[in-house]
């Protein structure tokens, strides 16, 4: 039986899995994430929980096929990482640090890019090679997977998604400094404010509050037949739509995965992305299926480790 | 010395190179594509101009790596085509047929991703691993090359960039049915279009002709210092700019190679292209170079020639 490791790290913890090769999960446990000193006791501790784990299942070293790692920031192709906001990393060779500090080899990706892999792997996308999973959470993040291997492009910023112009008119400002991004309207935030706008100009009845709705209220609105809800979905719908066909008019893929917070209304967000995106999907893209992820809080670890048996 | 064939399969004539692996160009020749019959004849003609060649350079077919071959249609990655209009075909097993026929290892891909993929290995990308190429013709079409391999997607349809939306408010269609398609303004008949409309209104005195001009006389007088070119090539260069601006943050290539007719105009149009691209792109996109294509029309040939050498 061979083994390996998949990582997730993010700001605040570390989720840690040990696979089996053939995908079923061992173990799988979480460690803090010590940003402190520019984040210099991350990999250590990652090496040494990965070292404590494979002395507890008495595992032969040598059927470890390696670490397989996810981080919140673009990750160059030789798992070099530029500076990561999250976790206070400047420059640092991450796939060479780790294989240091673990004698096992690393391969290591983008945190949504990874996700993605574990859902085309074991979750939303199972069974499909090009597959484009769209994450709706704070922001709109994204990754793309071609042919079986993510899209990680010159300097590691392939699949940013959230950044695709879909509203030329736009003059209010995404975070990137540009105006009429994809976050802008699709994430929870860019919700909120559909949401927001449209409460400040009806004069119909709505179980909305506009001093304090989310995106789940929204949602939770359009489940109990709530009019002005719809209408605000059918807006975020339109969004996302339109921009998943102009996604799809470059990558063809068979299928597209929704994850992320939003995704949790259920089928229900379906219909509302699906019909604006066959309105504008170029013909040879108009059989791309609509799924929700999966594996939820999982999907790092899994891609993680799919990540490294790939390699 | 190992030997192979690049064949670009045109509506009217078929181009056809042997290359020695390394990349030298041996021997280049036509024959004609006789669509007659459904193309029936068409990789009949082709296995038999290349028996003929392998004689007449008196090479061992054992030193023959296969033949490469685009195709003006969608290809999936095992060679099928599911119909060209151009040639007459309906649903063809491309690879299969040209292997029986040729006793040689064949490799089948899209004309305009083959292209790009010439481009990469001896042309304007040469050097780069992520590359998204541009052809400005009659319609605008593209090839996108991710980490040295073409984007080729589900159903043999990535790429199709000229069917990316720029533009929402349009009501005109395009040839696909949508409306706002970046090939409605970026390709030689979009810049035909925009010109008529911007004379149509205009008061100015300008070197063109309203009802009798080309993309080619748009940017001669552009070179001429002609104001009202000037605009129309600014127009151009704005939706073009604002797709190439999408698509960098789908695929976060290193180069773009602006390739097709209106390429012939040279180095006057990356200005107009790369100046609303940098408005529009996402930071991590702000270093992509902009490239002429300088293959011309040997793109197909030798990128179908390193499609078969990589596989």
């Amino acid at each position: 039986m061979k083994y390996c490791f998949g990582v997730d790290i993010g700001g605040t913890t570390v989720k840690m899995g040990l696979f089996e090769a053939e995908g079923a999960i061992v173990d799988k446990w979480e460690i803090t994430t010590d940003i402190s000193d520019e984040g210099s006791a991350i990999l250590p501790n990652v090496a040494a929980s990965v070292g404590k784990k494979i002395e507890e299942h008495q595992i032969d070293k040598k059927d470890i096929i390696g670490i397989g790692v996810g981080v919140p920031a673009p990750v160059t192709s030789d798992g070099v990482v530029n500076g990561s906001a999250n976790l206070g990393w400047k420059y640092k060779e991450v796939r060479r640090e780790l294989e240091e500090l673990s004698g096992l080899k690393a391969v290591i990706g983008n945190d949504a890019n990874v996700a993605a892999l574990g859902e085309m792997w074991k979750g939303g996308g199972a069974g499909e090679k090009n597959m484009i999973m769209v994450t709706l959470g704070t922001g709109v993040g994204g990754g793309i997977i071609i042919d079986g291997k993510i899209l990680v492009g010159a300097n590691g910023a392939g699949g940013e998604i959230g950044h695709i112009c879909v509203n030329y008119d736009e003059t209010d400002h995404c975070g990137c400094g540009n105006c009429g991004c994809l976050e802008q309207y699709a994430s929870a935030t860019g919700i909120v404010k559909l949401a927001k706008k449209k409460l400040g100009q009806e004069m119909r009845t709505t179980i909305l509050n506009k001093e304090d709705v989310t995106a789940k209220d929204v949602f939770d609105a359009v489940k109990a037949g709530d009019e002005v809800a719809d209408e605000i979905a059918v807006e975020f719908g339109k969004y996302l739509g339109y921009g998943l066909a102009n996604l799809a008019a470059v990558c063809n893929p068979s299928v597209f995965v929704i994850g992320g917070g939003v995704s949790k209304a259920g089928e229900v967000l379906i219909p509302y992305i699906q019909k604006p995106y066959l309105e504008r999907a170029f013909f040879a893209d108009k059989q791309v299926k609509f799924v929700l992820a999966e594996l939820g809080n999982d999907a790092g670890i899994c891609g993680a480790a799919k990540l490294v048996m790939d390699d």
